[in-house]
């Protein structure tokens, strides 16, 4: 049977109308105009206007990240899913976007420190790792072995995008990153986050176009 | 500063916390033991054990997806995430993970037929959409395309997971599929969605295996 569906077919229109409905619904008072352009890609990639009652970046978070990403300076994500959402074009400076989930190392690795491989895949990152832009939207394993490395020495990243997602350890691991005194984080508190959160954060950061 | 972080680190026992979580949290009475098993995975994917009260699935879809792919079928997506974020080594056939977004001919196709390049992507699918698993798990204009393929004449998949996300079309789309007589579906209906629910719903009918 032949139906005709009627909607929008204009990628730039959808764009448009989109924006315009989250910034009509959502609370965004409080937040600065670099802030809410973060909140506002976050909201389009869940569907969820009052996800910004988990939304908490630290001062300057927004314009770290957008630094960073401008000098060059790699993405760090922990996920495939992350680093294959993140749209290239967006990018000011053709930066890396590098996941090490797949190196052959990360095996043996996870059982020399007895973690998930998600987290032991971060110890592949090394010197990358200074002043970069760092995506978590996973494993809060990841984020919790983020924060050991930095305390351990390891250098500091720019910002850390800690939106890991679930039932177990994800509300502390965030929690813990917000309260790192020594990092920038744009965090989803609580159980919700995920790799297209994640993304959208970057995504954000990369460029204040909204499309 | 070297603190220490108490969390769990080892990933068969965070999947068991997780899932042992959501099933003691979730309102699952009402669901057949092979939905549920698609609910929990959706959950786990998005950190909300409410997410239920948006998920729709008809009679027989999940039992019509697992069956698609003992059989070998592809599974075709709509996004880079979706395809990126199926767990390969859960696949009963080593079953063919497609998205044709990369593809060079999509721009022209795209303007051609008046649509998004999500959807445009869709019309490369030709034949291996008879009979596949569909995850839509980003783009509403790519959900109404594929309805449109399937009224047009093109060969039904087995299943529709039908979660784009957004403020414009995602909640239209999801109810005209929900809708559509001769289409098995699962569904989470309004905004929320995105390709890691997707991915979950894709996972769930890849294998009965909860970790």
């Amino acid at each position: 049977m032949a139906r005709s569906y009627d909607y929008l077919r204009d990628g730039a229109a959808i764009y448009a109308e989109s924006f315009a409905t989250i910034r009509r619904e959502a609370r965004l008072e409080g937040l600065s105009r670099e802030q809410a352009q973060v909140a506002v890609r976050v909201i389009h990639a869940c569907g969820r206007v009052d996800i910004t009652e988990h939304l908490a970046l630290t001062p300057g978070a927004v314009a770290a990240g957008r630094e960073a990403l401008r000098a060059g300076r790699p993405i760090l994500c922990d996920s495939r899913m992350v680093a294959h959402g993140i749209t290239t074009a967006r990018l000011p400076a053709a930066n890396e976007v590098c996941c090490t989930l797949d190196d052959p190392r990360v095996p043996e690795r996870a059982r020399a420190i007895g973690n998930t491989r998600t987290a032991a895949a971060l110890d592949l990152w090394g010197e990358r790792l200074d002043g970069a832009v760092v995506a978590i939207g996973n494993a809060p394993t990841a984020l919790f072995h983020l924060l050991e490395l930095i305390d351990e020495g390891a250098p500091p990243p720019a910002v850390v995008i800690g939106m890991p997602v679930g039932m177990v350890g994800a509300a502390e691991a965030k929690a813990a990153l917000a309260g790192h005194e020594a990092l920038a984080s744009i965090v989803v508190h609580g159980r919700q986050g995920g790799s297209a959160m994640a993304v959208a954060a970057v995504n954000a950061l990369a460029s204040e176009r909204e499309d």
